[in-house]
């Protein structure tokens, strides 16, 4: 049985209470344990709630309590608004009245150093003895669309009545939370939920995106992250995603050294390797954003739109110029802007005489003045067209005319065609651009960002589309193991490799020149030598590798030549003898590796030989373990993938035998854990297609 | 004397005219023949307007004549806005008038194909033979904000008052030029002038952005450009912004196979390879948008900001995580996020306990609740972290609070430090963003917007201080050439090459095998020996190279084996006969090239050998001819830069020693730009440094 990690059940009082105590309620609306009041009211939650001060009897309107324990009834929710000394015995409280979940604004806690580290940890340990869930300390809250629930102080909630949506945001940062709520009312959108999990004394953003993830009001989610302490909790999180097919949109701060520095002096949580965190976001479809206008404008697409079955797409427009630039963004995402079929170009030109109708498709500025003329046109694309989606591009026609009719117009072209995605680009007004998206059509007001949305819903569409053996699945299948603690050797690990369906290269261990001789004959071609000792890392550098070596004599003398070397350059190595091995070099070179990362786990590393990993640092990396699937797609995704295609008049090599290699390593290195720090195998050798490959070297490393 | 291109003098009249007729005068003033009157009287014109029209006395209230020659007094513009087919006889008539420009609406010219372009081609004549210069047909006009004059039919001048800025917009769409003024109103900039050029029958976009680097209101110029036909006036235009230190702008659309074939089609422009086209940008320091609202934002910048002396730049926000974004951001961008001096942190942090004080500096929440510690930290880090542009992330405090307060502060920290570049994020209403850009400090909405601005800024100083050597003084140091037109062999090719001061190897040219084993007795190390002939390209391939010869049997061997080999493979081919050369290889093989761009002529090209250019099509290009300083940008700009550093031990190359070759190259590309079809050198063989460069290998193809 697989253990989970995360326990979406023990959020739900947390996240979606009935009531709600307000520990610290002021009788000040603009305080901030007064605003939380003062917003659940004004935004009409319908729940209970229960001010506990011990100074009033009522506040803002309300009865209230001078203690937790007085509160008659149950209470699901607790916010804990008072200084940061006097939190740990109100949890205390809370925990023992039986309240199911606590949001802590309260800072001084992990972000003010040593001090606030203890504190926050003694309020994890009243959650995992008394199960009451804490999120914060030091976090902005949870706001509740669905339910009118702000259980927040940000002032953002008290200007207008809220609207639930369905676009899930969790944030790590409760400034941002605030931030957020503006920039989706300025697009048009709304949220579900939206979680701000603060310090994460308890709450992680895992354990909010995996409730998102359950959540059936929540169609994507947005997760703003600056820092992942717990790798495997985030995986198990987005593999729950991925299983209930929600795209995830994230933020994660600290790609560079500077950003790096910032994100863990604030949130006091290590910022892992970028590009480990990277290849985990490949690994499990998750759109990386790296601005928060492309944070929300993918949101939006998600929120709004539909995933389009195929790459092809239709772009229109009133003027050529924005066609080209869409046309020119779009095939750079890879998105295929395929040209219209002939009949369907000669319909248009009978409408339009100078129309250009190739795609994109130039309608001419005839349509600024008869939007009759942009429907037939619109239909043709659509209907003829056979795209997936379809962008048209305004222009300032919603600034030129009524905008209204504008976007009348649309909704119908997308009440006529339910199966496309459609977006439009222009200067709506905000009531417009709500009826559109409301409509399913995105709105954007930058040509190059439909044309993202659309391959970033297409990004999803593929994820959701793609054979996926899950890294849960994955490891069910295999026993995990523990590695004898000693110093491997060459042969040693190449034993263990191949012990493991590994492909090696054949060899054998010979102690004598004599040995050598006969090894050197059963193999009946060239041979390298290699000396073979747990202490010597670098052979080469001290002779100890002779290659392309033929005929007895050269292979007896190599021998002695080899064990001479290393008992001079390492008088006290262990020396087990000569590996006597064939001279392949018919392939391509590549390296593959694993290492523990520290916040994911074991991590499976490919790249390319030579000047490839050694100028051009061209490598990527998975979270082990990983299907044949994904394994391809590594092999795929570096710069000099060209090079297994066959350069210069060489077969193409035998990738599928390279991705099998990839998948098999990465379920050992899971396997083996708790006691394998790491491998080298170095070279890989990918042979042509069909002759598979072999590790030619190895050298594995196992944990202290 | 070096000859100019454009006439920059000659579009006073068509740009900025005192009186201007209007050839089609409508008395509706929504038509195309109307708008331009009763915009031009909306906007309060305050030249003379003469409206044409045979069927009316009076036009939308003013005196109309019949014919242009009627009109009393001189004319220094007309708006053509009539059939197509009564075109050419307006522009005649405007001539005969002397009239200065016309600007013609009209279309049905090279837009739809020959018969359209025949009668552009009539309007170029008599622009040519008249002196009358002409903009379009099928343009939208212009727009000449320093005077009210909105000569263009576009709606989007009739809404209010336009208010004149610093930024020129020169655009081949018409229909861009129109919304751009929406886009610019949104962003609270305005522009000099909006000029767009139509099909270009005469004026074109390189003109207009001459123009406007001459006119002294103009502080940036941003160009939209769908295709270009005439490259050396462009490199003209691009020349002079740069001396007069005009900050350029462009989208240049086609970067995609897609995008290139609609803006063919679109413009009926050839849209030039791409990759040289980039180059040139990079070569002038233009900067290049790939999104229409990263084209206004940096537009913006420049419009409003300064440019930074250095790379160093501050970020102070409420909240660490987008201080984290943008420091991400920065970083990528090659911007220094340095941090602050420890007594400055210190500082920080006793007004604010727990900032983060190193950079992004987080002022935390309390900054929130009061403005005067903002202001207090923002003094401190101008004043003691030494940066010389700064990043304010607001937040929503602009929603939160009442918005004017927070920008007078901004507008106080500013005018207290003149000499730093401010910039602030943040959700600012229009009129308060309006009052922070009067006042230098542009302002974004979204956080990375603004470190990408400020990195373009940083772009613009360095491309002004980058000591330049000018295309045209290059040009004018070097006198023109005709290379003889026969077939070059290898041996002519170096030769020719080493006459130009350009590096080859030492080679002899030999006949018999008794003189191939002297030159080898003369080169005093291992040789390599090349058959010699205009007629075998692919030496290799026949077996018409031997490398790494030692000795004179193998030599006269050698000697008789390539030329056997030569004869069998290529019966006919003249043979001029053997190679013999050092065997050099202590150095890194590079490729270098120059070929005739049919847009802007001969253009250079580098590249390192092998895999680089072979699979990871890792080259670079500048438009010939160009300096040294050019010459090292262009080496540092391949991915595979780091190969030329010294890799696995070897010494690092003479890279100074490439760069005079590469400058070299350039300048005798241009000499002989009328006879040089290409040259390739492969290998150009980079030595260790202050050993200099050779070319080991020539092909030279004559033009035709």
């Amino acid at each position: 049985m697989f253990e989970t990690l995360i326990d979406i059940e023990s959020l739900q009082r947390l996240f979606n209470p009935q009531s709600i105590a307000i520990i610290g309620a002021s009788t000040d609306p603009q305080k901030i344990g007064g605003r939380p009041l003062a917003l659940l009211q004004r935004q009409g939650f319908a729940g209970a709630i229960y001010p506990v001060n011990p100074a009033s009897d009522r506040v803002q309107g309300l009865p209230a309590w001078a203690n937790v324990a007085d509160i008659p009834g149950p209470v699901d929710l607790a916010i804990i608004a008072v200084p940061g000394k006097l939190v740990e015995g109100a949890l205390q409280a809370c925990a023992a009245k039986g309240i199911g979940g606590a949001i802590i604004f309260s800072s001084g806690f992990s972000e003010v150093g040593e001090t606030g580290v203890d504190a926050q940890q003694r309020l994890l340990a009243i959650a995992r003895r008394t199960g009451i869930r804490v999120l914060g300390p030091n976090c902005m809250g949870v706001v509740n669309f669905t339910r009118a629930m702000p259980a927040t102080f940000h002032p953002a909630f008290a200007a207008s009545k809220m609207t639930a949506g369905n676009i899930g945001l969790v944030s790590q940062s409760g400034a941002f939370g605030g931030f957020s709520h503006y920039l989706a009312q300025d697009r048009g959108v709304s949220f579900s939920y939206l979680i701000t999990t603060g310090n994460e004394a308890d709450v992680e953003l895992a354990d909010g995106l995996a409730f998102l993830a359950a959540d059936p009001s929540t169609k994507v989610i947005l997760a703003y992250m600056e820092g992942c302490r717990n790798g495997p909790k985030l995986l198990e999180a987005l593999e729950l995603a991925r299983r209930n097919r929600k795209p995830v949109v994230m933020v994660k701060l600290g790609s560079s050294e500077a950003g790096a520095a910032a994100a863990a002096s604030h949130t006091a949580a290590l910022a892992g390797s970028d590009e480990v965190f990277d290849a985990v976001l490949r690994q499990y479809g998750v759109y990386r954003a790296s601005s928060v206008e492309e944070f929300f404008d993918i949101g939006l697409a998600c929120s709004v739109g539909k995933l389009p079955p195929d790459a092809r797409v239709g772009l229109v427009t009133p003027s050529g110029g924005m066609g080209v630039l869409m046309a020119d963004d779009a095939s750079r995402r890879g998105l295929d802007v395929a040209a219209m079929p002939q009949q369907a170009q000669r319909k248009i030109r009978d409408i339009i005489p100078f129309a250009g109708t190739q795609n994109p498709i130039d309608a001419t500025g005839q349509v600024l003045s008869d939007l009759s003329i942009l429907k037939q046109v619109a239909d043709i694309v659509v209907t003829e067209g056979d795209y997936s989606s379809l962008v048209f591009f305004e222009g300032a026609l919603a600034r030129t005319q009524p905008s209204s009719p504008l976007a009348d117009t649309w909704i119908e072209v997308a009440r006529r065609h339910p199966d496309t995605l459609l977006s439009v680009v222009g200067l709506n007004r905000l009531e417009d651009r709500v009826r559109l998206q409301q409509a399913g059509i995105p709105v954007f007001e930058e040509p190059t960002h439909a044309t993202r949305a659309v391959s970033a819903l297409r990004f999803f569409a593929r994820t959701f589309a793609k054979p996926w053996q899950s890294p849960s699945e994955l490891q069910c299948q295999s026993q995990a193991g523990t590695l004898e603690a000693k110093r491997y050797s060459e042969v040693d690990a190449l034993a263990l490799l191949s012990s493991a369906g590994f492909p090696v290269v054949e060899h054998r261990l010979v102690n004598s020149a004599t040995e050598a001789v006969e090894a050197a004959k059963c193999i009946d071609q060239p041979v390298v030598m290699k000396v073979v000792s747990p202490d010597i890392l670098h052979k080469s550098d001290i002779g100890g590798v002779k290659l392309n070596l033929r005929g007895e004599g050269a292979v007896a003398d190599a021998y002695e030549s080899i064990m001479a070397v290393a008992k001079q350059a390492a008088p006290n190595a262990r020396l087990d003898g000569c590996l006597v091995a064939p001279m392949v070099s018919n392939g391509v070179e590549v390296i593959l590796g694993t290492y523990r990362d520290p916040t994911f786990g074991p991590v499976v590393m490919f790249g390319l030989g030579g000047i490839f990993v050694e100028v051009l640092k061209d490598v990527t990396f998975r979270v082990a373990p990983f299907g044949i699937e994904e394994a391809r797609s590594m092999v795929g995704e570096i710069r000099g993938a060209a090079m297994l295609e066959g350069q210069r008049g060489q077969p193409p090599a035998d990738v599928e035998a390279l991705a099998q290699a990839l998948s098999r390593l990465s379920v050992f290195a899971k396997q083996h854990e708790s006691s394998l720090e790491s491998i080298d195998i170095n070279p890989f050798l990918v042979l042509p297609e069909g002759q598979g490959a072999v590790a030619l070297d190895a050298v594995l490393v196992t944990a202290d």
